[in-house]
């Protein structure tokens, strides 16, 4: 077998084996088969389409190419979610701590952030003392201790895929629904869960622009999950504003803890935690009715059990839970600017992309890998879409570090804010 | 401009505008685009194809991506033969000085051999003395004292197209008619020449494996031309033996040496020599028909006065001339070895691919570029295809310096040329 053979088959449109994929898997990620002679097979690939199975060998190729986390040790209701991703998405913080709280496990690797979207762990660091990078056998045993235990991806998963998504971002090669469906599954295979919701967001802040592209999207990863024997079902969420009020690691931490508190609970956030976590549960065999479902979710916030268990990870994993107690013990930033209206009107848009760019050029994100991120900063929105705002009323409080820039964060906040 | 819309475009089946491919060529030629972007867009174009207009911007922009060849002081009338190659091919040894005995001025760059063809400029310094790379002021010097001069790639020609052939070679993307009619004619354009015959071979010792293939591959060259101003015409040679009898350097420029004393002259290299030798000189404006021009040519070789142009340039280069007036002095092989027929019958095959692979063994090629070759080794057949044979009979006779190479050449030569 040979590279050449097999770019040369799919060059011509005819299927490749499983055998042929595996080779190109494991002589790329072993540094065998060049960048530019995967970067013609994948755009072969892009161009000429993979059928259904060959999709899944690669797929399965990919999540077999580094570690494995094995989670048999929970029994067979494992469940996990993934996000296709948004701006504010504070979801599996919120979450996870509510599912754990109905005696489901939760066994959570999430990634950091990358460009105009945050991640998880980032914003999990912004508790002090919280350590998101411990052993597998201590977060491990955190599950089984708390029920619930949510780090960084301290294990090498999926590495072909990492190393592919790489490439197909300098080659142009991003924007292809089976690719993108089989680089997701292919960590969702190596992260150990065997009942998982996708969330498919869609909309200006998301991968997908309309809820059609999303479907195609969920539809190729459940049928990726079925060739796995995963359980998958999908929820498709609008995101074409951010989710919540908070955009940045420390103020959507607060949000969420706000949210897990019973104190202020933004209805597309519920919504979304709403939708999401009673499939969650249903999947786990906690139930059939997915309404009543919903309704035990509300009562878990309601009675603090949410809170509590959300308490008692912090803890578990090493954070200062006094800083949930009191959210006012989180470091602000330097300056905290409110920007007000300068008509009335109703807000008409609020591009969610352009909003997590903002919060990334204050410090809040990364553009490349090694940047550091600035905690405290970021953005609170106080209007969303559809509200009516009057003239000199407070449209969004913008949190810096920096002073130098402020004027470019007021101006480019009035742009992205649309009021008529 | 950015090189992931280029990419983006080809990808999805879009025309690329004249700017956008000179910016991938003269990017990609100061390796500012990547090897994997290349490889893509490459991929892309191989695929999705390109228009005559997109691939002449293609060819134009890769011409002038290094140095041309200024011939404009040799009039209207510049002539360049071009051949897709074959193994024993000596016809521009043997044909340009009967061009420049028409007076018609040769001003010739020609290649080093790579794998199983042979090169020009290797079987010319096999003459002791001939100097192949002369700077740009002599070549042009020697031409108008002479007429002629043949020389190696001195000029950076075409150094894009050197860069991707040598990429697509590794990405599965070399067998595609416009690629290759592409990067032809960019080195034509770059050569200088106005008028040029291009020798399309086909059969098993070609490229193209067939006439249709042959025709489809000129018909997109001559298309090229057009769009450069450029007289092509083409001429179809088939190549499933090798041309002559001779194949190895030393043995090679013999076998020329002998065909311009006109002491012997293998059929189909007295074809290919008129066929081609014919349109360039019609080309060049000395005469329409082609049967009478012909007869010209046989008329410059019978007469000497083309032997007398090749001694001319041979010694101009700085040749010895006294090896073309006695071929016994070149440096012969240490072994010489017959190899018999071991049954009477028809010569049925001689595939000149494998006849060439075999020089290669002996040491008559480059397997890699950095490769030395040995000049004196090769093979002699004694009859072609078609011809009959008695049992004991000599069959070929191979020259080589390494003994431990010998039985598996002999072994070799008894499978390639077929006897039934």
């Amino acid at each position: 077998m040979s590279i050449l053979d097999i770019i040369t088959k799919k060059r011509d449109k005819k299927n490749l084996t499983k055998e042929e994929i595996d080779f190109f898997i494991k002589g790329y990620t072993n540094n065998e088969i060049t960048d530019y002679q995967a970067a013609a097979l994948i755009m072969a690939i892009f161009i000429n389409g993979m059928t259904d199975e060959e999709l899944y060998n690669l797929t399965f190729s990919m999540a077999n190419s580094g570690e494995i986390l094995d989670l048999s040790e929970f029994g067979e209701n494992v469940v996990d979610k993934h996000s296709t991703g948004g701006v504010g998405d504070k979801v599996s913080i919120v979450l996870l701590p509510i599912i754990a709280s109905f005696g489901i496990p939760v066994a959570k690797m999430s990634g950091r952030g990358l460009g105009f979207t945050g991640g998880t762990v980032d914003k999990l660091e912004s508790i002090p003392g919280y350590n998101t990078s411990i052993s597998i056998e201590e977060f491990k045993q955190n599950v089984h201790k708390t029920g619930i235990s949510m780090i960084g991806q301290t294990l090498n998963l999926a590495p072909a895929d990492k190393k592919i998504y790489s490439l197909r971002d300098s080659i142009s090669c991003v924007d292809d629904v089976s690719l993108i469906a089989s680089s997701i599954m292919s960590k969702k295979i190596a992260a150990g869960a065997n009942k998982i919701v996708l969330e498919v967001t869609y909309g200006k802040g998301a991968f997908m622009k309309n809820i059609e592209d999303a479907r195609v999207l969920a539809n190729k990863m459940e049928t990726l999950g079925k060739y796995a024997n995963l359980d998958v079902e999908s929820v498709f969420t609008p995101m074409d504003e951010p989710l919540g009020y908070a955009i940045g690691n420390t103020l959507e931490i607060i949000e969420a803890i706000n949210f897990l508190k019973n104190i202020s609970i933004p209805d597309d956030l519920k919504n979304a935690v709403l939708e999401i976590g009673s499939k969650m549960i249903k999947l786990a065999g906690k139930g059939d009715d997915l309404e009543k479902i919903k309704n035990e979710i509300i009562e878990k916030i309601e009675s603090g059990k949410a809170f509590d268990k959300f308490k008692e990870m912090v803890q578990t994993q090493g954070g200062d839970i006094s800083y949930l107690e009191d959210v006012n013990k989180f470091e602000k930033a330097k300056y905290i600017i409110d920007i007000k209206a300068d008509k009335s009107g109703t807000i008409k848009e609020i591009n969610a992309e352009n909003i997590g760019k903002l919060a990334c050029y204050l410090g809040a994100g990364r553009i490349k890998k090694e940047d550091k991120i600035d905690m405290s900063v970021g953005i609170i929105i106080h209007k969303k879409v559809g509200e009516i705002i009057n003239n000199g009323e407070i449209l969004a409080t913008i949190h810096l570090n920096d002073i130098s820039k402020k004027d470019i964060a007021i101006e480019t906040i009035k742009h992205i804010i649309k009021v008529d």
